[in-house]
């Protein structure tokens, strides 16, 4: 079963509005089993609509169009989708009824241009919105389901969870696709696919590699009949997590944030940091967890030589004899980290996010981290590729790596 | 003149990565006066790419493939594009020769699979990849353009910037659309379109409107002869800057973030933080601006209650009695990061992320923030809507406003 997505909207195509609602889509129809054949972004011109249309029907058997919904006059995909089927739109009392009490609830009349949003292509049913005016509608017609959702991406997520999906369950459910992602940090892709190569065929389950910075996605998917499938997912991953080790982090909609975050609260560690070149990302990433106030205490963001040695305390002679960017001097911002918000594990960062070398001649992605345990200091050199964005990204990524692995 | 982008990518399909590559395009051709008249997503396949080509040629002069440039066997963009045009991949000496000196460099030799990325398309052009081993390519054929660009985002948008635009601005040097887009914060956009529409009519040039957080930016474009369109514009650009004031904070590639950089090392400033809701977000925002090292002394990401007393030394007695989120926390801890760094700006942030209220009560998205300059503080309080992201996004960016107005 193969799923063609259509974005419809101007502002998506000028560039001004990311495209979340493609990516979310993509997520959930993968993790059903069903593969996107193309994701495409169109104008709000019923021409392009209804080109868009044909290409997908031609290939897929669900079609989802999101955007175009609204009761302005740009918004089109309701007209253009009908027109291309060759179907009316007819009103549905139900819809209108439903309408007007959204308006009246707010204590305002109904403006005429909404009664568009009431209507739905013959034989097609309307999906409700509990977010916003624009109703939903799915259509099946000739073997192949048509479904429309509206553009801003809260009403189309809520919509698409609480009527498309369990349409969706209901029509795969003798032929369900399983997947699963197992995610892997610390090993490099093509040695990851050497190993798992040497483990023998991948044709059923099949697998697909996506690197991600430093991460991999093992994306496994099985088709068939449920049961099967369930097995051999089951059976893939034992074999993956033997030859993989402690290079497979989590699985799924775990993040490494969230995994060293788990670990850390599970055995009652608190957190500090001291980053030089990651500048406060590897804080900005742990915060976004909710409730990482548990476990952790802050951070200090050395951006100058002052911040290190006056701040962080770390020693000016090692500074000068070793570098800024050193082993020593990231042992000992991890040590200061530490200490000063009296953590028990604490983390430094040091390096070069480039574009170009430091005053010392070290080149861009030359990076040092460190972790300080209870009785130990753990540091890793990096020498990290792309841009100065990458270069603070991949620093962070690695950094949890390694508190994972300590902790492990 | 209009262009359709392809993206090649099983991972973009499957929802793992987000396609950040297209709207980067989209907005860098709207910006050029190019419309985009379809962005699709295809998987790794000759096929599909064969078919996405085929639609895009017949409407688009120029087209715009990313992604499928490595070097494994699932990078099929090279042939695929080929194969379509029916022309031959021949191999490049001078390419070879970089890409060799690019794994000596690194100390490796350079494995087989990667002498593929040395082809180029007969009679198209090879465009150099700073950032990595995949070359992109330019083609011309009967009046068009076909350019195949790397799909990582780093390698991706330096070579445009580098060889794609000056390409694109030389074929357009004729029959330019001019197009400008004003960036506004501080001010809600139904008011903004309000003052907007009361300067009088928008047919020449168009505007257009996008909100981004609370940002606000204003898309201007004129068609029509280089002269006429720049004249409307510029006619347009001063009528806004009167009514709008300091609102617009900049234009086109400026962002709040390189405005304020600008701003402080004109002044010969220095900036020190102090973040406790916004979790690391704004030094990280700062530190990815290159060269933010010459202004930004560092930051404090005061999480704890400990980290607040004991590390910045905000007076106890002030947080019992005003809460830790309130105006004379965050005016205090503007002031310790200040006095902390030996800074001459210091900025504090106190809130509630969310998703809960905090221990005293307060909603999620109170935030406060403060700016203390030479003499004076300034504070802000703040009541951000959104999840825990969107909270540490916009009190981040409403900070950068409130010491560019400061600074103004």
């Amino acid at each position: 079963m193969q799923a063609d997505i259509i974005c419809v909207g101007n502002e998506i195509l000028t560039g001004l509005v990311e495209n979340s609602n493609a990516g979310y889509l993509a997520r959930k129809l993968w993790s059903l089993g069903i593969s996107v054949r193309s994701s495409a972004v169109v104008a709000d011109q019923a021409e392009a609509i209804g080109e868009a249309l044909n290409t997908a029907l031609e290939y897929s058997e669900i079609v989802i169009l999101t955007g175009g919904l609204g009761p302005t006059d740009d918004d089109l995909s309701r007209e253009a989708v009908a027109a291309h089927l060759g179907l009316p739109l007819v009103e549905d009392k139900e819809a209108v009824r439903k309408l007007e009490a959204f308006f009246a609830g707010r204590g305002y009349e109904m403006p005429a241009s909404n009664r568009r949003q009431a209507c739905v292509i013959e034989g097609g049913i309307l999906l409700p919105n509990r977010l916003g005016t624009a109703p939903g509608m799915l259509i099946r017609l000739e073997g192949r389901m048509i479904i429309l959702l509206p553009g801003p991406p809260n009403e189309m997520t809520s919509m698409f969870e609480e009527s498309v999906l369990p349409a969706l369950r209901e029509e795969k459910k003798d032929t369900v696709a399983m997947a699963k992602t197992l995610k892997c940090v610390g090993i490099g892709e093509s040695l990851l696919e050497q190993k798992i190569k040497a483990l023998g065929s991948w044709e059923y389950p099949e697998i697909s590699y996506v690197a991600r910075g430093y991460e991999v996605f093992l994306q496994l998917k099985a088709n068939g009949n449920p049961e099967q499938a369930k097995a051999a997912i089951r059976g893939a991953e034992e074999r993956l997590r033997a030859a993989l080790g402690d290079n497979i982090y989590g699985s799924d909609d775990d993040t490494l944030t969230s995994v060293v975050a788990d670990m850390l609260v599970e055995n009652n560690l608190t957190l500090a940091l001291a980053e030089s070149c990651s500048g406060g990302l590897l804080s900005d990433t742990i915060t976004d967890v909710p409730g990482s106030s548990r476990f952790y205490r802050g951070g200090i963001v050395a951006y100058s030589r002052f911040a290190k040695t006056e701040l962080l305390g770390v020693d000016e002679d090692l500074i000068n004899r070793e570098g800024l960017v050193s082993e020593a001097t990231a042992k000992a911002m991890a040590l200061a980290a530490r200490m000063k918000f009296n953590s028990q594990v604490g983390i430094g960062i040091t390096g070069v996010a480039g574009p170009q070398s430091d005053e010392d001649n070290r080149p861009p992605g030359l990076v040092y981290t460190a972790v300080a345990l209870e009785n130990e200091v753990y540091c890793h050199e990096l020498s990290l590729l792309g841009g100065r964005r990458a270069v603070k990204e991949r620093a962070s990524q690695l950094t949890l790596d390694l508190l994972r692995r300590c902790l492990l």
